[in-house]
């Protein structure tokens, strides 16, 4: 059976670049990137480049760049890390109600250390209310994270105007922006709109897992979440996976933005077409959403059932996010969305290797799944 | 020139077995583990398969170990995550002198944030001072880290020993141990000795840099370093490096410590005749050190004097560890040796790649050094 993956978000295939690179780092320049001898600094200059690599792609200076595990680990440490350091001039964090589990449950953890933590309300597209957010911040506030695109709809957040509305109102705090879903599929320029923090991750652009950055604008002061050897500054200590870190930078390399985008505009709106046509479905993603991401609901049947049902012909796509392992979506729920729409919600999202035939086959799929799976 | 890599204990070159098993994942096996369909399904098992192998390696049950980043983050998340879960307990903290910068600098980091911490002093081997730790432990101590084998010396501790003075002399602490160096090198049974806590890592053994384990006795409470999503039973949230994981239990299971550690001692009784017949060369490693790492130093030259004329002979060693990027080594001086011999220390460490013929080169390029660099 041929298979049709359409779960993009939760993870992509590694690019051949990718995958040769990290083969090569493994077999060949495998030394300790921290190591003096030649081995060693072989191994340094392709974390380097791919410092450089991604760095340029974030239009941002590669001294403002740490790798991570992943997106989690880079999350952790932005939240922690701002946090711990500024815990002397305010207490308060502010977070948007539908970010993903690494920011919300390191700002939950902040809350039970004592901190002042606020979640922002979101409208029924998702995207975070201005005038709630407005009200939230105050001159106690050391910590603000609005991601830039749902992982579960694909709402692009309005970041430049929260970046200027935090850095007014809230001078004292650091703006961290999970960037994780948007990255390489829309530009992002940090600097220019005032991030103080952004993460991105390997894996959700055809890198592999395990491996993440975070970019920390210079002058930005945040404690380490790990401590050890000289690594990184100190401000990430371990050894580099410089596998991981190379094909990180191999994968980035690769993406081209425009035309990437471009073509997943067309299989988007392609989808949109045929699903807007197929009965029994409701589309939850707001019209402007990111085209990478499509959230629906076939009402009446429950996530996991059109899910394996959807399997059985070979296509791949989600119940709300891989990380949440089928719990009930807060991100819908925070946008207001009835039970049965939650509960029936799936998420479908693309990437380049993705082609019309992966989307007939998804609503053929779907199609029969409501004929048959309906009130059961 | 031919390459003579003998710096196996700041990292190995991969193995066919991982290397390959980490490229299958990434291009093929490539679903999210935590995706309820079968993409992630298939995933989930090589994840599992490999925690199955890596428990069986420790002789303990695979719902005991969490996959992690390496062994920093290991060393971390028991050295912080302990502390957090048992601070009501007590708040003594006790690590011997010679720890890992990732367990010592942790270490460091709780007292700032409080806790009472000390530092166990060594012998002249570097092995703990069973007496000296004695008078520290009390019933406020709730967390001690001793390591099984010292990564600049090759120093094996009397694991089995503090073990049971922890526990008799402490009943509420958590008795961790960095076993990086130790794993696969010589039979661990971290239940059978009493060790609540353990660090293992993947790239000391053939695997790839950026996965590590924790092992984490049943019934051993300790708190998150990270917190996110629903993997790992929430103790370690984060997408798993799905091919550095699997391609961690390969790399597993392809060693055989018996054989692996009899050829390591073969050639570690080579390379200890040949230096001890060698003029200007003395031994810093204990006798009954691990065989995988010697430590030395040719008093006069310094260690990165040594190092860069070893490397321009196609030899690679150390001067003290990797992720001390060329610091003092700290190890070295609570020894008690003297500064010319610490400022001239170097580390050679083997793995079953190594042959004769690397040692050859090693000592006729330390000869050579010793000749020409010597009062320069």
């Amino acid at each position: 059976m041929e298979t049709h993956y359409l779960d993009n978000s939760a993870t992509t295939a590694v690019c051949k670049a990718a995958a040769d690179k990290a083969l090569y780092m493994m077999t060949d320049n495998y030394g300790n990137p921290s190591s003096l001898h030649k081995m060693g600094i072989r191994a340094e200059e392709e974390v380097e480049k791919a410092r450089e690599i991604i760095a340029g792609t974030l239009s941002v200076d590669s001294r403002e760049i740490i790798f991570t595990s992943g997106g989690t680990e880079a999350n952790n440490t932005a939240v922690f890390g701002a946090a711990q350091a500024l815990r002397r001039r305010g207490d308060r964090v502010i977070v948007s109600a539908v970010e993903h589990p690494s920011v919300h449950e390191s700002a939950k953890r902040l809350s039970e250390l004592g901190f002042d933590v606020h979640y922002a309300p979101v409208d029924k597209d998702g995207a975070v209310d201005i005038e709630a957010l407005k009200a939230l911040l105050n001159n106690k506030t050391i910590l603000v994270s609005v991601m830039a695109v749902n992982n579960e709809t694909g709402t692009i957040q309005p970041i430049e105007r929260v970046s200027k509305l935090v850095h007014k109102l809230s001078p004292e705090a650091l703006f961290h922006c999970d960037a994780v879903q948007a990255y390489c599929k829309t530009p992002l320029k940090p600097q220019k709109y005032g991030v103080d923090l952004m993460t991105v991750s390997a894996h959700k652009i055809h890198g592999a897992k395990g491996a993440g950055a975070l970019y920390i604008r210079s002058g930005a002061r945040i404690s380490p979440l790990l401590y050890g050897g000289e690594q990184q500054k100190k401000l990430r200590p371990g050894t580099e996976s410089s596998p991981l870190i190379a094909a990180f930078g191999a994968a980035a390399a690769e993406a081209d933005i425009q035309a990437d985008s471009g073509y997943i505009r067309e299989l988007s709106s392609y989808a949109l077409g045929l699903l807007r046509q197929t009965d029994g479905i409701s589309i939850n993603s707001p019209e402007d959403a990111l085209p990478y991401i499509i959230n629906i609901s076939a009402e009446g049947i429950r996530s996991e059932t059109m899910l394996h049902h959807l399997e059985s012909a070979g296509v791949y796509i989600s119940s709300s996010s891989a990380c949440a392992k089928g719990k009930r979506s807060y991100v819908l729920e925070a946008m207001g969305l009835s039970d049965s729409r939650i509960d029936s919600s799936l998420r479908i999202s693309f990437s380049k290797y993705n082609t019309k035939e992966d989307i007939d086959a998804l609503t053929a799929g779907l199609r029969t799944g409501i004929a048959t799976l309906q009130r059961r």
